[in-house]
């Protein structure tokens, strides 16, 4: 396994594999890895001759008074990981490698990026959007792959590849979860004794929603009401961002579950202490 | 010579093409195509294995009340000209292929795409940027080829490709011109017999700035007073847009002409009767 932090020298590597008519595998993370992200990785293996995976915790994404400078990083924890799994070349920049002083050039899609998660996270998208445009160009994939749980992200990434013409395939993997049903995630570091032991309350709440909704409840109102209640009753919980029902495929706004056949996005969004916790399900009814 | 309207078959072909290791060149039009084209073209030629044209008269463009209507179009007498220069391949698609209606993806280039004809019309670099990615992708172009002419266009497709890390070279080709020093361009054809003889005034004014800079000339607000007296004489100049004092290297504004060796760009942009010109020249000191 190799480690490469320069652009200019894996977009050159990346050609001559492409060259030489081989499959690439790009994994797109901000390290500090955990079994979701292995899940990727193993993924890639099995489908690609080379297998990248890239580690850039991208300024981008993160809006003033975020977590960007407390977001945990452990470089030489994670190429261990990555080498037991088989991963080719590890894409390792600097920041100041990513972003030149002169950048000024960025990617937005519009209707998908400023609802849910970016409502609250002003420009996350954008900052997203652009950096996984800029590794899918430096690192030449041909398929990249994408954890369920961040689903917005996923859609978001999906569309901007379609929208922009990028030759290269997104491959969506299931979120992984702890025992408890907590979705696996580098910010659950951030989660004292207590407020982990509480965590799995998200879930829990997707699954009240799955059986009221499986059980006949139509509208979805009444659905929101008993997630938000569920909640609240936690005392970890210090608030709710969203609570919100989404068709699957587009991300457009539902307000009543549907004929049989169809399916239904719950996402939510929530606090627990200072840590802010996403989760989705996508209900098939 | 072939002509190709579908984005995905273009897509296989390109592929193909470079699995061979050959180089592609790409010349990213509107058509009806002039003499100024045909130089882009010729340089392609010279310099890849297989050249591409590209014709597509770009919706994301042209802003409400411009000219999307009315640009002048001419697909036979394009090919016929393509065909003669040894084009190997027209990329000519309709509007529905390239942007579906599920459209939600753009690209700005943030204080570039703003300044200059930018601040005339609004959201016009946004749409350049965006379908020149899209172009770029599709026929996976080694090199693209630009105008001097569309300065600020060309100078946001070298800015956007660099912050994208897109593996292509751009390619800068001298604006040609017609004998009165009238830059060639697709829109010249809407000017009448009267018009079309006032229309070197452009030239003629940007060659005034240049006397003048040359001559020991610092203050750059003089210049341009004298430029505006100029093209203001000419009464078939309706309107003066703008003319500006940039610095040629990224955009930056000049207020005064610096030391020897250095270059000053100026621009113009300027209605003849109800046609909107722009013309620029890189003054060396």
């Amino acid at each position: 396994m190799k480690t490469i932090k320069k652009i200019k020298e894996f977009t050159l590597l990346a050609e001559s594999i492409r060259k030489r008519g081989k499959t690439i595998g790009l994994v797109p993370t901000m390290g500090f890895l955990h079994e979701g992200h292995l899940r990727l990785i193993r993924m890639a293996r099995k489908q690609c001759e080379v297998v990248v995976l890239s580690i850039f915790v991208n300024p981008a994404q993160f809006g003033p008074g975020e977590d960007f400078e407390k977001y945990p990083r452990d470089i030489n924890r994670d190429r261990h990981l990555a080498e037991k799994e088989g991963v080719d070349y590890v894409f390792y920049p600097a920041a100041s490698e990513m972003y030149k002083s002169e950048h000024k050039t960025f990617v937005e899609v519009e209707g998908l990026g400023d609802i849910m998660c970016g409502a609250y996270r002003q420009g996350h998208f954008k900052g997203v959007a652009t950096v996984v445009l800029k590794l899918l160009n430096i690192t030449k994939a041909n398929r990249a792959y994408f954890g369920e749980k961040d689903y917005q992200q996923m859609m978001i990434v999906k569309r901007m590849v379609d929208d922009l013409n990028v030759d290269v395939e997104i491959v969506r993997v299931p979120t992984v979860r702890e025992e408890d049903g907590l979705a696996m995630s580098s910010r659950n570091r951030y989660l004292d004794r207590k407020e982990r032991e509480n965590a799995g309350i998200l879930y829990k709440c997707l699954n009240k929603a799955k059986d009221m909704i499986k059980g006949g409840e139509k509208n979805l109102r009444v659905v929101r009401t008993e997630m938000i209640k569920e909640l609240e009753k936690n005392r970890y919980i210090s608030r709710v961002d969203y609570i919100e029902f989404r068709n699957p495929l587009n991300l457009q706004e539902i307000s009543e579950a549907g004929e049989s056949g169809r399916s239904i996005l719950v996402a939510v969004a929530a606090w627990i202490g200072s840590t802010r916790l996403i989760d989705n399900m996508v209900i098939k009814l």
